[in-house]
C-alpha cells in the first residue's frame, strides 16, 4: 500500500516574504527517491494552537509526517510540547540526552544554559535521533501505521539526521520515483513546447513539467518504476527529445551550462577568456563558480566604460567612436582583444544596454551584442532581449555562455 | 475582530524540490501590510481530493483564504471545480467572460481552443476578477464572514489582480503591521546577537528575527500599529541598534550594499574599479546590478590566472613570483594597478582560494586577501572564510564590497 507524506515547516519567519522552506525541498526530493510522494506541505508559525492544528490535520491525511523547526531552546520553540499535547503523551526527561547536551557545551568551554534543559525532554515512547552537529535531538513517534518525525530546522543538522536516522527507517517502497531534468538553451518556452508537442503527447505514464528561467528551459520528467528497474519511459523520452533538439539540449540533472563548458574545454585542452560590459562580471562569475575553473578559465575584463574596453580588452578607440560601444565591430574587437591579451583559445564578449537606459531609438534597453573569437573563427550575434534590467542581464549571461559552448562543441566534435 | 489568512499554493511542481512558492511570499507581504497576518501556508498538488481537503481545512481555520494556481485551461487545472464541489455551488457559463477570452485570442490572430472554454465557468455567486494580462480570470467567493479568493498562478497576472481587485476588497484593518529590515556587514551572527542582547531584551511588543546569509546579517522588526500611526517601537529600536553597531549597519529595507555604495560614490563624485580573482567576477556583477552603475563604476578585471593579474591588473610579475598570488602585496598591487589603469578614484581587489583546492598548508581553502587603494590610502585585509566554495565566494564578495563601502564612508564623511 502506498504511503503519502506531509511536510510541516515550523517558524513564523517562514510565513513571511523573506525566507523559503528549503528544508521541505530537500525532504521532498529524498522522499520522492524512496517512492514516497509528498502530497501536502504546510507552513505554520510559532503559535501553540496553530501548531497543534497543523499536526492534527496532517495526521488525518498522511502516513508519513516530517516536521522541521521549533526544537531549539528558546520560548518560541514549541514543536515538542505541541505534538506531545496533541497525542496526549507526557514529556519525560531523558538523562542520557541531557548529559550529551551538557557535555557538548563543556567541550566548547561553556556551561549549559538552563533553557537547553528542555531539549532533553522526550514525549513518552518516542525514539531519539542523536544530533551529531548541534544540540536539538530529533524525535520519531509511531502512531499505528503513521510515522511522525520531528527534526531541527538548521539544514545541516536536519539533513544529517535524515540521512542517518530517517531514511533507514522508511523501508524502501516497492515503487520508487525516477526523475530526470533536461536542460535547454537557445529556445523560448513556446518554441520548445512546439517542437516537442508530439513527444509530449506520447509521454504516457511519465509526468512532464516544463520550467522556464531567463535564457534556460528545463523539462522535468518523473516516472514511477519498480524498485531496481530502470526508468524505461524516461530513457525513451530522453532519446526522442535529444533527437529533436540536438545541440539545444546542453545538460541533464545536476549539469549546468558552466559545468558543460568546463567539461568541453578540458576535453579539448582549450582555455577561455571573457570581456563583458552589459553582464557586468556575470559571465565570469558563472564560469568560475565551478571547481577547477582555474584549469581552463584565464580571466576576464569587465569593460563597463569605454575606457575599460580600450584599456582592458584592447578595443580600437577608433572603432568604438565610429560604431558605438554596443555594436558588432566592438563585440568582435572585445572578443579578439581579450583572447590575444590572455593567450586564450577562445575569447567571449558581451556588450549591450541592460536598461533602464538604452542607446537611442535603434538600440533600446535589451539590445545585446555577443562576440566569440576562436581558432580561425570570429562570430557576432545581435539580440533584443525582453525584460527589466536584472532579467536582461541573466538572459545575456546565458546567451553568452551558450555561444561559447557551441564554439567548444564545434572544436571538439 | 482580527482576521487571519491562509495561503494555498496549487501545483504538483510546488511540492517538489525545484520550485519555491514565491506567490505566497508576495501575498504574505501585501496582507501583512494591511494588518492581516498569514497563519498557515499550504502547498497541494493537482489532485482533486487533495485540493478539496486543503480548502476544507483552510475554511476551518482562516477567515481570508487566497489560493494561487490551477485556473488554467489544461486538465491539470482543477481549482475551480474543487472549490465549487466543496461548497456545493454549480458552475455557470459566464457569457461576458467567454467573449473576453475569445476576443483575446482573436487579437493575437488565433482561434480559442475548446479547452479554454472552462475558464469562462464561474461558481454561482462568485465575483469575477478580470485578467488584463492573461486568460484565467480570478474568482472571489464569500462564505459568511469568510473570503475565498482564487487567483492564477502566473506571478504577473496574480499580482495585478491582487493590487486591483483583492486588496481593495480587504477593507483596511484597524491595526497594520509595520516592518523594517536592518542590514549589517562585518559581524558574525553571534557577535551581532551579543552586542544587541540588551536592546533585543527590551524590544517589548516589537517582533525581532535575526537572519544570516553569507557575509550579511539582517534584523527583521515587526510591530502592530494603529492604522495611520507611526511605528514608534521600531523607530526606537532602530536608533538604539544604530548607536551600537555604527558603520556595521549599512542599509535598511530595500537597500543593498551595492546600492549604498552607488549612493556614496555618486555623493562623493567618486568612481570605482575592481580586480578580482577568487570572486571570479562576483564583485563586479554585484556592483553592476544597480541601475545607473555606469555613472560611477569604471570596470574590472577578473584576474583569475597569474598572467591575467599581470596583463589586466598590472601586478608586478616579480612580486607575484616572490609572494604568490594570494598575498597582501599582490592584493595591494591589484588594487593599485586597476585603479591606475582605469583612472578610478578607488581600486578594489580580492584574491584567494575558494576551494576545494588551496595554496598549501598555510593558505588553506577560504584564505582571502582584499586590497583597497584610494586617494592617499592603500590597505589590505587578510581573511580566513569558512564554508564550501560557493559560500567562501559569497562571503568574499560581501567582505570586498564592505571594504569599498568603508573607504567611501571615510572619504565622504
Amino acid at each position: 500500500v502506498s504511503r503519502r507524506a506531509e511536510l510541516i515547516a515550523i517558524g513564523s519567519e517562514l510565513l513571511g516574504w523573506s525566507r523559503h522552506d528549503t528544508n521541505g525541498s530537500y525532504l521532498a526530493r529524498r522522499l520522492g527517491e524512496r517512492g514516497i510522494p509528498v502530497c501536502f506541505r504546510t507552513i505554520v508559525g510559532d503559535d501553540p494552537a496553530d501548531l497543534r492544528a497543523a499536526f492534527a490535520v496532517a495526521l488525518g491525511r498522511a502516513e508519513v509526517i516530517i516536521a522541521t523547526g521549533g526544537l531549539g531552546p528558546t520560548v518560541d520553540d514549541l514543536t515538542r510540547e505541541a505534538v506531545a499535547g496533541l497525542l496526549d503523551l507526557p514529556l519525560d526527561d531523558d538523562a542520557a540526552l541531557l548529559r550529551g547536551i551538557e557535555e557538548r557545551f563543556r567541550r566548547h568551554g561553556l556551561t549549559m544554559p538552563p533553557s537547553n534543559r528542555r531539549q532533553a525532554q522526550v514525549p513518552r515512547g518516542a525514539e531519539v535521533l542523536p544530533n551529531s552537529v548541534g544540540t536539538a535531538p530529533g524525535l520519531v513517534l509511531r502512531q499505528g501505521a503513521r510515522l511522525v518525525v520531528l527534526l531541527p530546522g538548521v539544514p545541516g543538522e536536519m539533513e544529517r539526521m535524515v540521512e542517518e536516522g530517517v531514511l533507514p527507517r522508511l523501508e524502501a517502497a516497492d515503487e520508487v520515483l525516477a526523475t530526470r531534468v533536461l536542460k535547454i538553451a537557445g529556445l523560448t518556452e513556446s518554441e520548445t513546447d512546439r517542437r516537442l508537442a508530439e513527444v509530449h503527447a506520447g509521454a504516457g505514464d511519465v509526468e512532464w513539467t516544463i520550467l522556464a528561467s531567463p535564457g534556460q528551459i528545463e523539462i522535468h520528467l518523473r516516472e514511477r518504476v519498480r524498485a531496481g528497474a530502470g526508468p524505461l519511459g524516461i530513457d525513451r523520452l530522453d532519446r526522442a527529445i535529444e533527437a529533436i533538439l540536438g545541440e539545444h539540449l546542453f545538460g541533464r540533472d545536476d549539469e549546468t551550462i558552466e559545468s558543460t563548458i568546463g567539461r568541453l574545454a578540458r576535453a579539448a585542452g582549450a582555455t577561455a577568456a571573457v570581456a563583458e560590459s552589459v553582464t557586468g562580471g556575470g559571465v565570469a562569475a558563472r564560469l568560475t563558480s565551478t571547481p577547477g575553473a582555474s584549469r581552463w578559465f584565464r580571466g576576464g575584463a569587465v569593460a563597463y566604460s569605454d575606457d575599460a574596453k580600450v584599456a582592458l580588452a584592447g578595443v580600437d578607440p577608433g572603432i568604438l567612436a565610429r560604431d558605438g560601444p554596443v555594436s558588432e565591430p566592438v563585440a568582435a574587437g572585445m572578443a579578439l582583444g581579450i583572447r590575444a591579451r590572455l593567450g586564450a583559445t577562445w575569447g567571449l564578449a558581451a556588450t549591450g544596454y541592460a536598461g533602464p537606459e538604452g542607446g537611442g531609438p535603434d538600440r533600446p534597453p535589451g539590445t545585446v551584442v555577443l562576440g566569440l573569437a576562436g581558432p580561425g573563427v570570429t562570430t557576432t550575434r545581435a539580440l533584443r532581449l525582453p525584460g527589466p534590467r536584472a532579467i536582461v542581464q541573466q538572459r545575456a549571461v546565458m546567451a553568452a555562455l551558450d555561444l561559447l559552448r557551441r564554439g567548444l562543441l564545434g572544436r571538439s566534435a
